[in-house]
């Protein structure tokens, strides 16, 4: 049965859209008022009845008992209910059905727990001659539902509480709470650079603010089209090395409108999707109504297997992430260009958490695997120009709002074209595409704040490493700490912002899997040597207060997602010690003792360096 | 044929997200490589054989000639390919299925157009020896698609020119073109208000960007909570008089984020959708997968015949708007509460071009219709009090960026918790959510700029319909101009720009239906008398330039939507003489001559009014 639900899933547009659980509930529960000849039929059955093709054999099967005299009341199936159905629809009904009717009302009750009686009905008895009155309708409780909906959350612990966190820019990493002189150290924010308080950026938003106003005034077509949009696309090609670009409100809507209009209009179009793939591809897809195979996390064989299954002249996407962003893992971007080539897929690479923050130009992991290319101005033929669709942010590492994707020019006018998520929306402020376009042109400019972040990063990831704390190998610049329980995440996160002042939301189902829930710590430049020692501190001190298992203890247990594992080897950073200029240093540091003096000289130097270019910039 | 594909969709969840033109080919093409035993089956039949319940019937009837060693390569139908479509797949094949692999080549390529061969193949007479060599892969040609998708564009002239219009603040309704010099006055700007440059809300930008910075840096939950987003969905329930409001990227997302989730988290929920809805609400329906029933636009009598067909334990969403953008129209809202009433529905109003325009304080047309009780701060009972959704957006009238939706506690923490479109995108920046809610605020103070901007809408009609120029009659703040013609709507607008300095958008398709095309004129309160009569001048000239149909022609046809239609009562404003307090003057005006000046005298002692209060705000 399982298997079967599984296979079918995995062919029926369908069965896609609906979980197991659903699935097997429609099959195991009987439908109400269907049944027609006295036989009882599992409510799936019901569904596969309004079929255009097979409903036509189960008609001539049931027509057996059938009333006719009902058929268009519901069309297809429900034009066999019995008069119980009608009786119901029409509030009023014969004597003779009163106590099927009972029945079905009781039933129908089961399968709406929310519905309810909105007034007391007469006591029977006090109606002493004539048919007995109609009951009240039976009207679905639309508060017990969300009531219901909001009670599971709470059992399973997946009920999310928001932090008033309101980030200062000139104190940046700092924030205060809701109490204004309240502060704490934002450890887990996605503007990764602190582009949100650059001056340049500011500047420009400041001055286009004044001078055009706080909105565009209209979608695209009808007058929210302006030099600002014009200026901000073209940047965006630039940085990707791409003939177009197009923004959108967000790289939500970039993702979920580009899959959704490409998988919908390329004819027969299967989307080969990574398992861990974001919730905005996974909608889009599924918005396409196209044909979804899940190869396994990073797995390019079974993608390969999954490509070699299917005709060479179907249109096929491969959609996937270069910096996974809840466990920092990367995506096989050239093997997976390879693959595409060989089986003529396209390419969708989701650089979300990536551009700002790799690559010489920060255009992100496809530009950064052919650094020294890209640094000499050649993206002809590189791994980036291979990649048919990138799409990013402008709300993460260049610390504003907004999404985008880049690429052919004919693509690009065709998403333009036809995705009703870019045309009936209002595009975003003239004021913020200014300042996007500021902060990528800074970041296109300047290698030296996601250097220092990387420096950070290595910082951090080496001293928790040192105390024990179980870090989830990855060779990002997210550093994502394994708790493995939804409540003690919470309460590790509690401690952390009560006891330490440190804001590290906890990451909890939905987001990663249930028993995989973590602290998603994100460094930043601001985040220097004093910041870094007492959040290390504050870690090890929850770890130790709430008794969170440490990588010694994973390892005892054989491992778990890459904590404690044995056997695996070190993962390598993306950005290598050569690229970040500190090859030398590095190496003197991981030899001898009291190097991590030797380390914070160097960032003290990046930090420094940093400054002034802010400086000069403002 | 029709009948039955229309009723099925109705029906089935599958079917009904696919088009009647799709179904249609799939039922008359015959699929390739999967007829078994030489007969030959429909697309369509094909996909039912993927069905969990029905497939299983087929699959017994095809059990002869199946090729069970092929089992699994494509799951449930597929594994019955035979050998062709395996040799297909691995670009080798027996010698024996040639003659039928080249037939299934040729007919695939019938079926994708856009498949191309990406290399020559070597002349069958150079390989003297052995088997033909396999021939090279055909793949999808996708730039040939774009290509093709656009031309479909260019060809049904429904491609989309976006003009280049910079809205400048400090000299509203005014922009300037990609010449900075090249003035044009904007007249279909849904800054209807002209809040985008009110001194207020340019302040609180300016401030909280300077104090909070950019961006929010993550999703409400990963640290882009914070005061601006809690006090503006305070300010946005308190505008609605609802326990609570959420906010969103745009209302676009809103829209479709929250009849996505409402949609398909209610068991077994039915959507009521106005013809008429706009493409997120279209869209949201259809990614809930719920059973949706589109009423004839308004059409409380069609509403209800679909209401009373439905059993009353079934949740029922009824989803419309108070003022449907292209036309001008409003919805009978009192009576669809009626009817949600009567019937145990929810109602979800769309209020997108609404607030900031109608009701004491802005909060749309539901509030307009108790206008009174709601200018005595009396909510309870009104019409607005008893619509359980209401949508509505910060990028229209309150001159910002984003939407909103409000209702009650439950069912706004409901959505926060459940929809993906909220969960998993970056939070409005901090500066965008302090202006809106300062927008809000100044509109919920102040009457003057609706008041004034429902004045020049009544002058530009006026005067329009003096010229007998075409306009679709409604109720509202909008002036749909009937052309009538995707291409001569087109040229209007070219023309009123390029000899008139005036920017007035062609509306065609898919915006409006084909044959309905128009220019659609929205007038602010900035759009005083100079531009008001340039305006009117201008329309009149390109009318006559290009003979596009005047009233009396429509008329001398029969009428058309509205226009030049016999025995229609003429459309009474929303905004009564009375709430605008110029009935007498009005009165004065329609009785005598010279009575325009009359109401320019209005016109100006509001301008002063509003110029006073801006600089009295700033």
């Amino acid at each position: 049965m399982e298997a079967m639900l599984r296979q079918s899933r995995s062919m029926c547009p369908f069965l896609k859209k609906t979980s197991p659980a659903t699935l097997r509930s429609l099959s195991t529960t009987t439908a109400h008022n269907v049944s027609v000849g006295g036989g009882s039929m599992s409510n799936l059955q019901v569904l596969a009845r309004r079929c255009p093709v097979m409903g036509k054999a189960l008609a001539v099967q049931s027509a057996r008992g059938c009333d006719a005299s009902l058929a268009g009341v519901y069309g297809g199936t429900r034009a066999c209910h019995t008069k119980i159905a009608r009786a119901n629809l029409h509030t009023t009904r014969a004597k003779g059905a009163q106590a099927v009717d009972i029945g079905t009302v009781r039933r129908e009750r089961d399968h709406f727990p929310h519905a309810v009686k909105p007034q007391l009905q007469a006591a029977p008895q006090e109606t002493p001659v004539g048919p007995p009155p109609p009951p009240p309708p039976v009207k679905f409780d639309y508060e017990g539902f969300y009531n219901a909906e909001l009670d599971k959350k709470h059992k399973d612990k997946s009920y999310r509480y928001f932090n008033n966190i309101n980030r200062l820019a000139k104190e940046f990493p700092r924030a205060h709470m809701s109490d204004k002189e309240q502060r704490v150290t934002v450890w887990c924010s996605n503007d990764y650079l602190g582009m949100g308080r650059n001056p340049q950026v500011l500047k420009s938003m400041h001055e286009t603010l004044d001078t055009y106003g706080a909105g565009a005034g209209g979608t695209r077509n009808i007058s929210g089209h302006n030099q600002h949009a014009m200026a901000l696309e073209k940047t965006i090609a630039k940085l990707h090395a791409k003939e177009g670009a197009l923004v959108f409100s967000s790289c939500y809507v970039a993702n979920d409108a580009t899959l959704a209009t490409l998988g919908s209009k390329l004819p027969d179009c299967v989307i080969l999707s990574d398992s861990l793939n974001h919730a905005s591809m996974i909608q889009g897809i599924r918005h396409s109504g196209a044909r979804k195979l899940v190869f396994k996390h990073n797995d390019v064989a079974d993608l390969e297997a999954k490509l070699a299954s299917l005709p060479p002249e179907v249109p096929k996407i491969i959609a996937f992430e270069s910096v996974y962003s809840m466990c920092g893992s990367i995506g096989p971007i050239e093997e997976i260009c390879d693959l595409a080539e060989k089986y003529g897929a396209i390419t969708f690479l989701d650089e979300v958490h990536a551009v700002g923050m790799y690559g010489p130009h920060g255009a992100g992991v496809a530009e950064h695997l052919d650094y020294e290319s890209h640094l000499a101005g050649k993206p002809n033929g590189t791994i980036m120009d291979r990649i048919d669709i990138i799409t990013g942010t402008l709300g993460k590492a260049y610390g504003c709002v907004g999404g985008y994707i880049a690429g052919s020019a004919k693509m690009v006018d065709t998403i333009r074209s036809l995705a009703p998520g870019f045309i009936f929306t209002t595009s975003l402020p003239p004021a913020t595409m200014a300042g996007a376009k500021s902060a990528i042109e800074y970041q296109m400019a300047y290698q030296g704040d996601r250097r220092l972040q990387q420096l950070h990063t290595r910082a951090v990831k080496d001293s928790l490493g040192a105390r024990d704390i179980p870090v989830i190998p990855n060779p990002s610049h997210i550093i994502p700490v394994l708790v493995g329980n939804a409540e003690l995440a919470k309460q590790a996160s509690d401690l952390l912002l009560e006891d330490w002042g440190i804001y590290v939301q906890a990451i909890n189902y939905p987001t990663v899997p249930v028993g995989q829930e973590r602290l998603r710590i994100t460094p930043t430049p601001g985040h220097v040597r004093e910041y870094r020692d007492h959040l290390v501190e504050a870690v090890d001190s929850v770890w130790r207060q709430l008794g969170i298992k440490r990588t010694s203890e994973w390892a005892a247990e054989g491992g778990f997602i890459g904590v404690g594992e044995a056997g695996i080897k070190e993962v390598e950073p993306l950005w290598t010690d050569q690229q970040l200029g500190v090859d030398v240093v590095l190496h003197e540091m991981k030899a001898g003792q009291g190097a991590a003096g030797v380390l914070e000289a160097v960032l003290e130097n990046e930090r420094k360096e940093t400054a002034q270019a802010v400086a000069a910039a403002a």
